[in-house]
């Protein structure tokens, strides 16, 4: 029984622009560095924390030539291959082997209706094409479709999936899929929650790590979280993740009304991030809307109360 | 007052492949002549029934490319621009300039949760980087988010939009934006529906023509309803429809829960297609599912009874 | 072949309150006699728009009781037994036949996640259970469930359904029940749509009739369609139709953000009774919100505008 | 500070019914007196594991009176209080005063399209009408909307909300309340999961208890997680909980093209609690469909399995 190769804290890292929203390198190199010296395990580039969705191909193959370059082999790099259908996202899954990922992580296909029968086919086939382990990514916020536990532990079996990213919210699902996993012996197979406000609780439960998109701003307090549960501190991780789920409260300030969840979401991480000096602009590629002024403030003072600057 | 440039029968063209997913030009050069000579008034390429969200986007460019060649300037040839976001999105229409189609046809955003205000921008900075008209389509199945009509006449009045595509199903919406039209004056703009099955109520509602996934596989019929509405003589319009309606049944012979809708719907188009001599080979993009051989002989059936082989 | 015994415009009555909730029968009987003064073919009762959601047994039964009274067998009464399943409908159809309904209108089960096969057994359970005739009531916004057309089919010619009241805003489902019907010669089957902007489509495709939210304020339009309709003027039935989709603009004062979609759209029927002098206080049940003075004038200005006041 | 007076383990109470679907009292009894000999700490009759959606009036009226008489006393008995709008549900908890309910348990408004200000509205409405202690219930996949966090700690800190469940399956939200309750000083307000596969990690993040429908068959592996928790053994609670994260397997035998969820799984549990032989008969209130032999052998065999046998 060999321990997986992807465990621990693996952040997926936004994505700096410059205002023409061409990518950052200089910001993006920076904000690698902060993340690996705070002992992350692992980054995940290309994922929906870094506006893959609002990227252009050149700019995604930006992003993972500058995160493998800076990474330079200390922790595994996974890049998101995020396209709707088989053959778009074998094209992506072919530049991540050349630019020199680590793994792949896939969605379920979206934009057309598709169906459980259909989902399963689209991983087995993207198997079929390359060498590069691959992670399932269940964000069904995004796609508007859930993977079935059963599936995902059936393609694990198989040796079609390395991983799982569960972005699903559905802690239950999850937890199907590490109690399977634990009795089909399948000790390789990486399970990652998405959800980074039950991360204590996803470890508690043997998740591998974490994927968390609010550990661009405090990487350290998931290293912590991580570090804690190995230890069996479920006390401290818990009062690391209460900690961070204050934290959180920033993306809460733009008000449901007037942007998208997305916008405001990443916009608050964006800003964040300037603030922390991580980043040079916290502009969020369109059609995403901007936060004012005051919502702006009111995530400094917050980062002022979490004492993060 | 000028009529719009863009009225009429315009199907979205389904897009044949050979066995290895490569665009068949020579199966699509064929079935664009069919489409001509059966008198329609436009072509869509890339569309939803092109496969478009399968279609890697070196094979959009073969579609296109092929279109306006064969086309050759004697009907207007719209070009799919489907992708998640402004940027992404932009690509496409550049490459649209590029190949001479005579507009774009753009959806909301889609993949990141997005917002009505979002929405707008999005129409609104993609105008301001193109010349070519920008035809909205809204189909929420596809996208999880639906149009607003009182946007989409803000955005026709502002020259932002010069057309819809209404496949979203909510004929009562289409109607306020008919309304709307009429009330704000703006002749030009081309409201199209989707919605294949209420054609010539759409007409008679005052819409200024269709795009009918079925014409694919009987443009005859609707280019029929269309003159038969144009004539004032609904029920010889009715009549046709109600025939292609029951034609339409091929797209139920794969039961439910065997395969998502796309595959069932769009494998029958094809095998239809087939059938009919129009392209050479049945297959969908991955990783739709094959109808079975009995799905195929019922198609046939019912192509016979419908006296179209 | 005999014409159904249910066809033409059918009001689904709203119901007026005093200011503590309890049903003005007043109100209800002036409002039933404007509605029948004009012409209208059939009363339904405890749909939808009679806020039936809201009210308790006892006022649903005061509903139903004061409408068979003030009627007297002039035009048939359909009551609306909505219920989340079974064994709770089934006792709003016992009291539908105490009270004297000529029909009752069933929706899919809610609440309960539910499944196709359960929705066809829920109205088969019911039809053994009562003489009278079951409209089946298609209404996914608020069920969240679709009815499916072959289903619809199959039960009115097991004579499980008499009827099919589509609020589902399909028109092509819509259409394919119209076709089925006349297919397998269902003549006594009555299909009435609920899309009030789309009435002389509906009826241009076959429709027996209509249940026009929107008749509650100007029921004389409604029969003017269905006459214009009737008569083959398809012209003047798309004239008034159009002059109706106008005035539903009343339903769109209260902005979106401000309440749900139930309080402005019968928060503005209600105020429309009110000023019109069918009904004496506009007051919607709780927990639904009030549109205040700024939209109530602006009602006002559209019904003077459309000349109703 | 006191503790709440609401805590532990409250199995949602399944309702057995003799074939004609009259509550077979005797068996609910029976039931009664096994939940409280394995030590439960309160019990919820009336929730969706009680089929409540399907009761009509009287049975809801038996089935309470039954509890609060066999209870008498020991434990709180929550009441269901499940309809659609607020003065349904104002009757509902009448009764539930009447028959001598310790607390009532809502949901959000469902059917009519509601809005957040009218969720808000609808449980101050309720709590204006009645002493006992409300908790909210939060069940989107019944009733189609979430409760927003901020507007249950809104309501807790105004006294209007005694206690949450919450079914949602979304513990981030889950876990925002339990913090906001901890930073506000809400001792008293009791905080329950309705997620019965992550009992140890909600206890863990601090919630009062839970409401687990698997409860009903294994009432003592619920009350030994609580038990372990209180005692800070983790592991042991986390090996209870993976044992009882196995039985659950027994609801997924039925496929789920076959039948709904709700059949599937309510028929799983009361198929297991007549093995178990704490109720006389496993049938279940139409429409919902009937678990077949082979799947009615898996359960028992599954039982077998975890030693319930």
């Amino acid at each position: 029984m060999s321990a997986p190769k992807f465990a621990g804290i693996i952040p997926p890292l936004c994505t700096p622009f410059h205002s023409d929203f061409s990518v950052d390198t200089e910001s993006l190199r920076r904000h690698l560095g902060v993340q690996l010296d705070a002992g992350v395990h692992g980054i995940f580039v290309l994922g929906s924390s870094s506006e893959v969705a609002f990227l252009p191909d050149t700019q995604r193959r930006t992003v993972l030539k500058t995160a493998v370059e800076v990474v330079a082999g200390r922790v595994p790099v996974l890049a998101g291959c995020i396209d709707m259908t088989t053959l778009r996202v074998a094209e992506h899954v072919k530049a991540a082997e050349q630019l020199g990922a680590d793994a792949v992580v896939v969605t379920a296909p979206y934009y057309a209706r598709t169906h459980a029968a259909e989902i399963e086919r689209h991983f087995r086939l993207l198997a079929e094409r390359t060498e590069l382990p691959i992670f399932a990514y269940d964000i069904p916020m995004a796609v508007h479709s859930k993977l079935d536990p059963r599936m995902v532990l059936r393609l694990a079996e198989d040796g079609v999936l390395a991983g799982l990213k569960d972005s699903s919210g559905d802690e239950a699902g999850f937890r199907k899929v590490l109690l399977g996993k634990q009795e089909r012996g399948l000790d390789g197979f990486a399970v990652f929650t998405g959800s980074e406000l039950v991360v204590d609780a996803a470890l508690a439960m043997g998740a591998d790590g974490a994927v968390p998109g609010l550990g661009n701003i405090d990487p350290a307090g998931y290293v912590a979280i991580y570090e804690h549960s190995l230890a069996g501190n479920t006390e401290a991780a818990r009062r690391e993740q209460e900690r961070l789920l204050k934290l959180y409260s920033i993306t809460d300030v733009a008000p449901a009304g007037r942007m998208g969840r997305s916008s405001a979401g990443l916009g608050a991480f964006k800003a964040a991030l300037k603030i922390r000096g991580f980043i040079d602009n916290a502009v969020l590629a369109p059609p995403q809307l901007p936060l004012n002024a005051e919502e702006l403030s009111l995530i400094e003072f917050k980062l002022t109360e979490a004492g993060l600057i």
